[in-house]
């Protein structure tokens, strides 16, 4: 007997995963275009974000396919300076703004394309914002036309191959030389080469350098310098040279440099002088606040956190689409239909990828808050110093130095989170997550530099507990009220006992409870770290451990707290019961479960209620969202070529779609390797005796050993 | 002033890392050699190792060096062939057992070449030694010289598209023809099609096929079948069609292939017919234990713990000379010589990095006791079988199902293990961990399939929580004696309260108290699972996630057991002191610590000793080890060919090494990408109002407005 499926002979029924994931859509039970306008803050802005959509997947340059998994190293690269050259384009044509939220929407589907435009708008543009005068931002943004992607291309000259996280200590030098008005920019050793340099490589015309001001022999610390690199023949200035950085692990698009200046002469006046100024004779003026060199940092946290949203939210979908039309072994978890049972029907399953899906839904809102929180501080802080109003400056820089915090903690964390997040959903895809056709693997490689880069993960989560643990010191000791996103520190001495904050199965639901409990595990670990300080001579170093999880607390704090204030705000009373369980899941599963071993040592809960989560609650909630599966993800509204995943695509029929993936990027008509011939010579080789000429045979002994 | 330092001119001192681990290698307080023979099991063994290292590394086509990381996917397939028929000519001059060490050792610095011969000679022909009679594997392996490299080369004809884990659900069917004397081999729909198999695409004549054996109608289940897929010449034969399954996450030099059969037709006797028989009139004969046609994958298995420890102890290696070499910060942790503080001397990087090294230490014990335990176990049986004792036969076969539990744990809880290694290690080296030649982006990418190969380890630690839960419930209902290596679970109803079973800082430093407390936290999350079980109407879906941390917890049960085994034997006293401290590091933080919340919740320990461990005791320890980190290291005697990263070699230089690999790899003389000409067409281009031919202006508004 033979079937006929899609056009080809089968001699038994092949699997229908499409069929499972239609018939799971039909049953719905809210509408995810209104579910997908609350993760994007509105309906405005969803729909905008489609129509940028639809641009780029019609666009023949910017639109991703299977052929981009191909690519090799030098092919990317090429691929990404086209697609920038066509992105130079939409530039022209809408506000920075939109532009920006393009960009982080590309970087759902070609990371390394946002990052290398970002480095140049991003990066290079924030530095001068961050750094110059009102006039030197014009006239390097507008009037040399860098923000529109034309005239001159920039990099963000920080890191050097000795130096990246101690950015006070990095070693190339700018001399102010007063006779000729100019600095002259100097490597002066192999360690301070600029390293890691996006955009140096190849593209980058000029250079935001992070330099020592050096004048009249004293060493003022490090300031920022414009360089240009290229002329506008794209030929190196002399005392310029640069090198590629080859091979990554992943963002191969990007052309990363070196850079080492010999004796490079600028003159005075590119020097970024918001804050700090040297005359024409040589007098210096420093800056208010040295941290205000390093707000250029801030905006590429916020895309970091956005991304984490979004990637998270792609590789969930993935995961989830799979695991709902991939079946395997009949089980009791079965539904009885006679066929092999859905891999997200077992409880360990939906374990390992719904609580995914609910920190997805959570970052979102975290995401937009600190996006909106970031550009209100900039902008506090550019009118300000147009007013010259001190007061206002100083204001600014508190405001600053909280979202330090708050965006050290998020970024950090959700970068780490969404790491997870692909590893794991790839694990959970079985081997077909390790084909490259299904996204992971370049994902996971684009992906994890976002733990290091712009702030490494673990220096930032120290930089997070230090302030944290100094107001519970100051708290303890001078009854300090502390101000902004952590004033619940201001509570310390109420939670120096060991009472537990969520004591019933009913506390658990209550997410509100959960933030409390968040907020005392926090308080809690920052007492014990204020003993191990004193046990310790006051070393912070010695609190590393505590820093770590106290800035991961935190984040998490945030995050709720803001997933919680959108929910009270939310008109659509229908999809509200549906955001209060992935709030559960969330706080279950990536809070409570996560770091139990804190809440336990810290009595935040009993024991019982910590095996009642992780034994009864979490498996709860996860059956509870089972159903809701296709529509929570469809929500993400995350296209095919966004997705660019083939075992992910929108209508479920994973196997075919796969299959034609490889065939169509590998056609079989080539049964041998370009190289079988080797492989042939080496199975039809002769014998060993015979290839040694029988030197060794009997005969040859009978001979020899006369 | 300038300073000339290694013949180029520098104009201030740079940073001499060289100089930090020459001084503390110097320190040495033990030999690293004698060291190397307890983590290799035995001098003899450790200096054979080094011959064949040696040999290796100055063998052209064989060792390692950067430029490995620069190579496309098709050079890295290509590369591989040429190795392998480099190896081929090792493999003609020593014995089987010796060549498998040398396959385990260039497991480290190719692991894709290991794979790909590994396919051959460890899949391929363990499939037909565990299920082909003695005649048939000495055909196939010897008197074709298939075991040689020669003549034929077999890939594992296995997984399918639609099934991996449901071996017994694979859908190819092998139909008996009574009439021919052949079996039918058919592919009866894209499901079906054999899919990841290695060597398929390019290299392999023969597969050994799992399919279903359909005799007169009657399905019996999956069998194995030798099918031949090309000719002499290479040729596909009729009927056979493969394709190349294309890009990977990692491991591109293996041609993993998909393979579609049309009714190819094979003799009877290509049938493995060790337990399994059709006779010519097509009565069958049916296995034991089904079972048994899966030992082929246990060799694998024991590869996998042996490359865990290898590859964890490569990663600790190049992270920890990095640590040492690499300064950061002018902090309370360092040493007051002025200089910058050694990032190893920050107590959280210590916590980072040292118990990936205790790790290293004590899965090298595990995994040569497992190497032992198989060889020995599949003698046995197959001596049984060959004497036709059938007493011998179910007594291996006892002894298998212990070897499945065992093996699989530790496949499943150590290359989880190491993934995580690689991905802490490299990001403990910022920024230059990303850098392919710093060697941990493709080496994350090769090893992270160990976790979904041969047993996706989900799946795995299933299949082991189901038995050692059925042995507790025995336990509890009818005092069952347990026998092999979980007999502790026989002692289950001594542990039914919540009793502590470490009380004192003192008990943390008894390893051997730690090892009783690891009993029974497994006999009580296992207690629980039976009461999760009952609930859920002994569905063993339903305790996933306790069988998961079971199958964890079995693991270090089993690497800690065995280690302090090995400690009691050492004859020498000099490293008992040192190997303990690397035991306690491994349990307080690798397994207290990690597994906190379980310890917890199951009251194995009290909250405030957690506390202690977290706090005081890791951090100790930590201490403890740091002055010996070099000497500990470089016990693993791994060459710089063996390590193959830039910042990790045994002189230290990290700076000099990297920049000169990265210029070597990448000449700075190419200043201008070949693609510059784009890059540069898009910085000069006109103006838009130009480029649209002024269509827009207000002169043509006004023409166009009457």
């Amino acid at each position: 007997m033979t079937f006929s499926s899609t056009n080809t002979v089968s001699t038994s029924k092949g699997p229908d995963p499409q069929a499972s994931i239609a018939a799971e859509r039909a049953a719905a039970k809210f509408n995810p275009e209104e579910m997908h306008y609350f993760l994007e803050g509105s309906k405005e802005r969803a729909e905008s974000n489609k129509d940028m959509i639809q641009q780029m997947e019609r666009d023949p340059i910017l639109a991703a396919d299977s052929k981009y998994y191909d690519l090799t190293k030098d092919e990317q690269r090429e691929l990404t300076a086209v697609r920038i050259n066509r992105l130079a384009r939409y530039i022209e044509t809408e506000n920075f703004e939109d532009f920006n939220r393009r960009l982080s929407l590309v970087g759902v589907f070609d990371p390394q394309l946002s990052t290398r435009v970002g480095v140049n708008l991003g990066l290079f543009l924030s530095c001068i914002r961050g750094n110059g005068t009102f006039e030197q931002l014009n006239y390097w943004a507008l009037t040399k036309e860098t923000a529109y992607l034309k005239g001159l291309y920039g990099c963000f000259g920080m890191t050097e191959l000795a130096h990246g996280s101690n950015v006070a200590g990095l070693e190339t030098t700018a001399t102010f030389d007063v006779e000729t008005d100019e600095f002259v920019i100097n490597t002066p050793h192999i360690g301070a080469t600029k390293w890691w340099i996006g955009g140096a490589a190849h593209s980058a015309t000029h250079c935001a350098v992070y330099a020592r001001l050096i004048v009249k022999g004293e060493d003022y610390g490090v300031k920022t310098f414009v360089v240009p690199l290229r002329d506008s023949n794209h030929e190196l200035n002399p005392g310029v040279v640069v090198g590629d950085i080859g091979a990554k692990m992943g963002r191969d698009g990007i052309d990363n440099g070196w850079i080492q200046f010999s004796n490079v002469r600028v003159p005075r006046f590119f020097m970024l002088q918001k804050f700090c100024k040297v005359s024409r004779e040589g007098d210096v003026i420093l800056p208010p606040l040295e941290q205000l060199a390093y707000s250029a940092l801030l905006g590429g946290r916020v895309m970091m956190v956005l991304d984490s949203f979004r990637t998270s939210a792609r590789f969930s979908t993935i995961a989830l689409r799979y695991a709902i039309g991939r079946r395997q072994f009949k089980s009791e978890s079965g539904n009885g239909d006679g066929l092999e049972t859905q891999l997200l029907d077992y409880p360990l399953h939906q374990r390992r990828l719904l609580p995914f899906l609910a920190l997805s839904y959570v970052i979102s809102s975290g995401a937009l808050k600190l996006e909106r929180t970031i550009e209100e501080t900039l902008n506090d802080l550019d009118s300000a110093v147009e007013a010259d109003d001190m007061g206002g400056i100083m204001k600014s820089i508190e405001a600053m130095k909280s979202l330090f915090i708050d965006s050290g903690s998020l970024k950090s964390t959700c970068t780490w989170l969404t790491a997870d997040v692909i590893d794991q959903t790839r694990q959970s895809c079985g081997g077909h997550g390790y084909s490259s056709y299904n996204g992971f693997g370049k994902a996971y490689n684009d992906w994890v530099v976002q733990c290091t880069w712009e702030g490494d993960n673990s220096v930032l989560a120290l930089s997070i507990g230090k302030p944290i643990v100094k107001h519970i010191l100051a708290v303890l000791e001078h009854d300090k009220k502390v101000k902004g996103s952590v004033s619940f520190l201001s509570d310390t001495k109420q939670f120096l006992n060991t009472e537990p904050v969520l004591k019933t199965e009913d506390d658990l639901k209550d997410l509100r409870k959960v933030l409390r409990a968040i907020e005392v595990a926090i308080i809690r670990i920052g007492v014990q770290a204020t003993k191990v300080l004193k046990a310790n001579n006051g070393s912070f170093d010695s609190i590393g451990a505590e820093s770590l999880a106290i800035s991961k607390l935190k984040a998490h704090h945030y995050l709720l707290e803001e997933f919680l204030r959108r929910i009270d705000e939310l008109d659509n009373q229908s999809l509200k019961p549906f955001l209060i369980t992935m709030g559960q899941l969330y706080t279950a599963s990536i809070v409570l479960d996560k770091f139990a071993g804190e809440f336990l040592t810290y009595s935040v809960l009993p024991t019982e209620l910590a095996s009642y989560n992780s034994g009864t609650y979490i498996p709860e909630l996860c059956k509870k969202v089972r159903p809701d599966v296709v529509a929570l993800t469809d929500s993400f509204q995350q296209s095919d070529m966004m997705i660019n995943s083939a075992i992910g695509n929108y209508d479920g029929n994973i196997y075919e779609n796969y299959f034609k993936t490889v065939k169509d990027n590998n056609p079989p008509f080539n049964t041998k390797a370009p190289y079988s011939e080797a492989l042939e010579a080496m199975l039809n080789r002769g014998s060993k005796d015979a290839r040694e000429r029988s030197e060794k045979s009997g005969e040859a002994a009978k001979i020899l050993s006369k």
